[in-house]
């Protein structure tokens, strides 16, 4: 249904763009140019993988700096490995544009190879069609049999914990919406978020439960309780947390934002933050400091898990305000679908 | 960048329709659920993946029944693996859709399951995003170690084979294009497309080199030319494939057609026939019939792989027509970015 016989195959663009980014790791036995990558997997390990879908208006902004884009699109991914306690391998990238631009391919193989070579991970397949703008990527890992950290382990007692600052990407997209002027710091936080490889493989056999923020930290929680209960046979009302608003690390413009609006929506519901959300056995909180020093990162206890012996029926999320007051969010964290009400 | 708090979610979308396509394999320690899905791959087999999106409106008509779609998009990827004699273990389903209708989404969904159910595949992970309608799969499946079938492995001498019909998809697609009726048998050709799975598990150790046919014969076969000259430290124009066009497989539309116009382009360009383009040593001709019969599929030879002491420079492909002219089709194949000739 296109046009044959191009001057510029996909081949070509593939090829001139990500070839560089194929050969970096020995366990790659064939990367791009078969109809399947080869790879190995040592038999100790488990494959962990992830496959996330960046559509033009809807994730980003169309006019969004490709380079940035390069680099989001693989951080998301990398994003989810960190939140298993994963360490990246592949990367496959499945890449939807509405004309082959030279330069804003360059831009964006270049923010994904920088990132990509970071962390060791090689492009190893990949699909370039025409249409309307949109990035996949798969991302492709490796974790010790039997040692992931998967949603579903937290129990009541747990510290929940954060990693870095929450609500920063949200402000930026908020002000970048409203055609307001956003510094640098927050346009990084929104444009090329940090995926937290290190933490998460650091947290193996520490942390009880994890997950990435993506949808927005209420929201992602909830995942955590929602697996936990049903990991342990609990209806999802059984078990609960208890956020402390207080003790949420922000940084200077969110917790500015907040101060003006009284909403709190940016740290708990924004998303697109990646920072890792984890619960922590209540005797290994001074393993929370030494651990944010070793990996100069931030890492925060705001809350903790209950059971449903604790607070107020229905178990859930509860959020303490600073002046002592106790709510359930109603945030949903982001969604695609959104229905009739 | 999309409105919070929605009565069906995405989360919701996803597990209604495809959670009972998860959960058919002993070897998948985690399906969706989790930021990744773990996964175990047998220590004594390589792991096979691919990638390929689909766009509505470059790869499929935006009106085309979402049953036959879903079973499109996996079967596109479970032939890429056939060709490089894999079995089938896992899949990953990116889904963009305009609107969450759940008409679409069911019949999609049981299109995409009943394929999986046949080969025994688990759908391991998603994402399902808000957009223009587009579908990205991965599949992922495994091969003994070392004995995947490459383009690479061509040696001047083999016989160039290929499975099924040629030509069935791209005169349905012409037909629907025109307006034209277009008869069940070929519209199923180009709509739910036989992976031709079995007989890539069948050719490991017999075919020396294989590919699907996606892009149509003379692109594809032009791959095991390009990657088979590579392979063996020459340069493309060095080894090249004859093609006698009286031999290829046509279905009778396919036939008719050519007579009418004395086009070759349907069964040498027009792709999406996903059938197996393999090549053979001349010493295994008599075992083709034999698997054919086993396989029930119609399996031909139709050229040959030549060096560069026969026929003329430069190499490359050459097709010799039923009267006995020879010439080298300009075919190249689907491009999905047509430049400025």
């Amino acid at each position: 249904m296109a046009t044959p016989e191009a001057s510029l195959s996909e081949f070509t663009l593939i090829h001139t763009h990500f070839a560089r980014l194929g050969s970096v790791r020995g366990d790659v036995i064939r990367g791009v140019g078969d109809d399947c990558a080869l790879l190995r997997v040592p038999p100790e390990q488990e494959l962990a993988i992830s496959i996330d879908t960046l559509v033009a208006g809807i994730h980003f902004l169309a006019e969004t700096d490709p380079h940035g884009l390069g680099h989001k699109c693989l951080a998301v991914g990398l994003s989810d490995l960190a939140a298993m306690g994963a360490a990246p391998a592949w990367a496959t990238l499945a890449l939807t544009l509405p004309a082959a631009d030279e330069a804003w391919l360059g831009a964006f193989a270049e923010g994904f190879g920088t990132l990509a070579q970071a962390h060791g991970v090689a492009l190893v397949g990949g699909d370039t069609t025409h249409g309307p703008l949109s990035i996949t990527v798969q991302v492709h890992g490796l974790v010790p049999a039997g040692r992931a950290i998967r949603r579903s382990g937290a129990r009541p007692g747990d510290l929940v914990c954060v990693s870095g600052t929450l609500g920063d990407a949200g402000l930026a997209l908020r002000g970048l919406l409203a055609g307001d002027p956003v510094n640098g710091y927050l346009r990084a936080r929104l444009e090329r978020p940090t995926a937290r490889v290190t933490l998460g493989l650091a947290l193996r056999g520490l942390a009880t439960a994890m997950i990435d923020i993506s949808d927005g930290l209420a929201a992602d929680l909830g995942h955590i309780l929602e697996e936990s209960a049903s990991g342990r046979g609990l209806e999802a009302d059984q078990i609960g947390a208890e956020l402390r608003l207080a003790d949420l690390p922000l940084s200077p413009q969110v917790r500015d934002a907040i101060t003006r609006t009284q909403d709190w929506s940016l740290p708990l519901a924004a998303g697109d933050d990646y920072e890792l959300c984890f619960t922590l056995p209540p005797d290994q909180r001074d393993k929370l400091a030494a651990l944010s020093r070793r990996l100069d990162c931030p890492l925060t206890a705001i809350g903790r898990i209950l059971d449903k012996t604790e607070g107020a029926a229905p178990m859930g999320l509860t959020c303490r305000g600073p002046d002592g007051t106790s709510w359930t969010p109603k945030y949903a964290g982001f969604n695609h679908f959104p229905g009739p009400d």
